[in-house]
């Protein structure tokens, strides 16, 4: 069975056990209707398996399972079940299509966990494969801790799961301690004796590397997790096992180009953040800053990227920084339909450069501010805030401004869900024409109220993003809020900076917004084709 | 050259590149002083290569990299330079050991990117490797793009490198687009000609399984940044590199037992967060919740983890959800000297296991309240906040609260940072005894001041970690505040979730306190001996 190359494999099939394995991660917990947005995804992505909970863990659990499971999925729906009856059963009352049988393989396991013999695990396992098939259940049976197992015990319980009927044998590197040339030696066994999947973690980082060693040992199903969420260190990530496998070997699993979207699913409904360097998901995965790298990718987008961003459902993204060259910051501006000359250009870049140095990341808002600066604009506000004042802690939060929006000077106050969120209602209401302030007066989510001159134009605009990082080193420590605006066509991100959140954030829209109707006022000016193409 | 095991090789040597192809992340700048203090704690950790920087980046770099070559460190320290003179005189200009020489390898960055030849790149190498080893240079050169370069062209180009006197060529899989089997074909041709590196990218997610596969292939050195740190997906992860090579094979390479120090250091200068699924260094890596794996851990520690967290400097961590168990229940129970009789065990792990379902990550204070609630035990508060309110976005972030202390109502104000680090400081103070506040009226960092009857008793506690986790969603997002509080040896976690950012934090801090007095109180009512351990 043993395989010298992956690119003779047609497919690898994927079972998912995000919704048992990765649930088991500490802190993480999905409830019903999270597990159904997940599994319907993973669905559409065309997951061949979906491990959808573990029946016996409780009454609730078993509700989310069921929900799974009467979606009318493609997907084959299981259940985790330990070896013991009464979690088969448990299974059965779900009404899903099989069960993952997961029984004690080393002896580790077999003496210390459960207190049970060779023998007796055996024999329980072909009566609880016998059961399920006899139910009508597809069953896989996992040899838990089977890559630390004797051998030869592990090809005799596992051979007599199969001798019993079960459809697939899996081997389990449970604790996610075994390297790519035990994994081969366990699995080059094991596919001897029938199909077999393999269940791998990552706590050696090795994850990926076994099941590439796995299936080249004669593997033909992977488990894994989106992101890699799991206990300890994690499942192998099921979004690096179909790029890889696809990528490297035209081996199919599921339709790549709803990877990222999956991820994003996954990462809302458990809470784990997205890593910014990680594989497929990740905010940089097809971003560029450093200067050569961005002048390659403009030059030809294959350049510094293994594979297209269009092929995991996603686009390239450029960002400047310390390592900004020429080429990216001219691309920066053209975005912002601001041209400068070659001199301009050298200075705009060293000034993006040097902000980078500093530790900031350099925003839009930062970016048309250096240009401004060399081009010699005066720096006209539209918008300005010459006052803030919130207050919090108690029933309603609430917060006033005091914005100059072009000549005129406008107060407003508003109240929110918290002092972030009553400062935005107060600078929306300043800035809001006769209609005053979103939900202004039905006092269901916050309002605004202002006082301004007669004839005032209403500003609209979108916030798009509100993201602060996290914060850890003390109540002191300073916050950077990075928001993201629009209005109409045009966007722009902002970042504010501020030991004081209140503060941060209102700085951080109000710039952003000022950015935008300058843009506007820009636009309006210019004559068309003013921008240069040099 | 090709070695059929990895337990052969004694020891591989580690070359960071944290501080260079690491900071090209986007949104990653690190100071000089940052890149000093990473440096430091690589050369403690044992690592043999420290490339500091890219000289020709700017002046604030090349001082950065000047710093870190005047250290007096252990390892050899050098610059990334691009294959021109001026690049090396930079690097020459920083004092540094050595530099790591790229040139383009593959076609398309031969041809499109630089607009050169084939012969004028090897012809170009040679001098360069010529001068940089005439002025007293260790040299390293990379081929760049080197996994997709045509393979007779790569032979040739670091080939006539080593033939000029470079101490070791690279293999360079830019982009991370190669797969184990593409890496050992070139990496065994590259270490026919002389000593050979490995440059893995993560893109593919196959960083370390190329990693595995270079080596076995003849590579003796091995490039990757700390957290995997790195443009796009990110370079290899070092500390990665170095559990799976001690652990699996017995290779040496860097201290073990300071990786976690080391990321920790890493996370702290970059900004880029410690994922909590990640080995070595993630919050989980050595965390259990599920009720079997606790049940497991706590009989034998191996149960379920590949090795004993203290190999990296790191203690394990047990962990209460929706999978909790009576096992773990029971202990982390036994750390507050609670004892439970077996039916109270039961309710308490079933309301434990309900609120997790609610995706509650289950705290100490939560725990607490259960147990109390369960052996109906009046809930008596020693600490309760009655009032609060905070005024922030000026320039004196105030807050004053109203506290119950016993049957004494306290009131405090007190100015911070930020609203939530003025609610700090009124809590602080209106718990003082005769003292007054923390920096109480000198103004520098915040003070706070209080009324209260004469002889109140002076109540200090540390508030050891304060955390929140990103925030995304919109301004009126539910915020959730972790907050770690000690009182001699107690410690105690608590989260509280609120709209308004202060409120959460402020009553978290004032509930995790109140089960610190009431744990205090409960220890000197408790005869000794009283806890339960059937």
């Amino acid at each position: 069975m043993t395989r010298t190359t992956l690119t003779d494999l047609d497919e690898v099939q994927l079972l998912d056990t995000t919704l048992r394995d990765g649930e088991q991660m500490p802190g993480v917990s999905l409830t019903p209707g999270e597990k159904v947005d997940v599994a319907r995804e993973l669905d559409a992505a065309g997951v061949h398996l979906i491990e959808a909970g573990s029946a016996c863990t409780s009454e609730g659990e078993r509700e989310a399972i069921r929900r799974v499971a009467g979606e009318g999925l493609d997907a084959t729906v299981t259940s985790f079940a330990r070896g013991v009856k009464r979690d088969v059963d448990h299974a059965l009352d779900c009404g899903v299509d099989g069960v993952n049988l997961v029984v004690p393989a080393s002896d580790k396991h077999v003496e210390t966990k459960v207190g049970s013999t060779r023998d007796e695990v055996v024999e329980t396992t072909v009566e609880l494969v016998e059961y399920a098939k006899d139910h009508g259940l597809w069953v896989e049976v996992l040899g838990e801790d089977g890559s630390r197992a004797d051998l030869d015990y592990l090809d005799r319980l596992l051979g007599a799961g199969l001798d019993a009927g079960a459809d697939r044998i899996c081997y389990c590197d449970t604790v996610g301690a075994a390297d790519p040339e035990r994994t081969a030696a366990v699995v080059s066994r094991l596919a001897a004796l029938g199909p077999t999947s393999l269940h791998t973690h990552d706590d050696l980082g090795f994850g990926l590397a076994n099941v590439h060693a796995g299936l080249k040992a004669g593997a033909d199903t992977v488990h894994g997790t989106v992101l890699g969420v799991g206990e300890r260190a994690g499942n192998v990530a099921l979004e690096e096992v179909a790029i890889a496998l696809g990528e490297s070997y035209g081996v199919d699993t599921v339709e790549l180009d709803r990877l990222y979207r999956l991820c994003r699913t996954v990462s809302e409904a458990t809470g784990v953040a997205l890593p910014p360097n990680k594989a497929v998901c990740g905010a940089n995965a097809f971003a560029h800053e450093s200067g050569i790298h961005t002048d390659g990718t403009l030059k030809d987008g294959t350049m510094y990227e293994p594979y297209p961003p269009e092929t995991v459902g996603r686009e390239r993204r450029l960002v400047l920084g310390k390592h900004a060259g020429r080429a990216g910051v001219k691309a920066a501006l053209a975005e912002h339909d601001v041209a400068v000359d070659d001199d301009e250009l050298r200075e705009v870049v060293a000034r993006v450069k040097e902000l980078g140095e500093r530790g900031k990341r350099v925003t839009d808002a930062d970016l048309l501010a250096v240009a401004d600066d060399v081009r010699g604009r005066e720096r006209e506000r539209h918008v300005e805030l010459v006052d803030l004042s919130a207050t919090s802690g108690g029933n309603l939060p609430t917060a006033s401004v005091r914005l100059r929006v072009g000549d005129e000077e406008r107060v407003a106050a508003g109240t929110g869900a918290g002092p972030v969120d009553a400062g935005l209602e107060a600078v929306r209401a300043a800035l809001a024409g006769d209609e005053g302030g979103r939900g202004g007066g039905d006092g269901e989510r916050g309002s605004g109220s202002a006082e301004r001159e007669a004839g005032s134009d209403g500003v609209a605009f979108d916030l798009d993003s509100y993201h602060v990082d996290a914060i850890t080193g003390g109540t002191d420590a300073v916050v950077t809020v990075e928001v993201d605006l629009s209005r109409g066509d045009r966007s722009v991100s902002v970042s504010a900076s501020d030991a004081d959140i209140t503060r941060a954030s209102v700085v951080g829209m109000v710039d952003g917004l000022d950015r935008l109707l300058a843009a506007e006022a820009d636009a309006a000016d210019a004559e068309p084709g003013a921008v240069a193409d040099d």
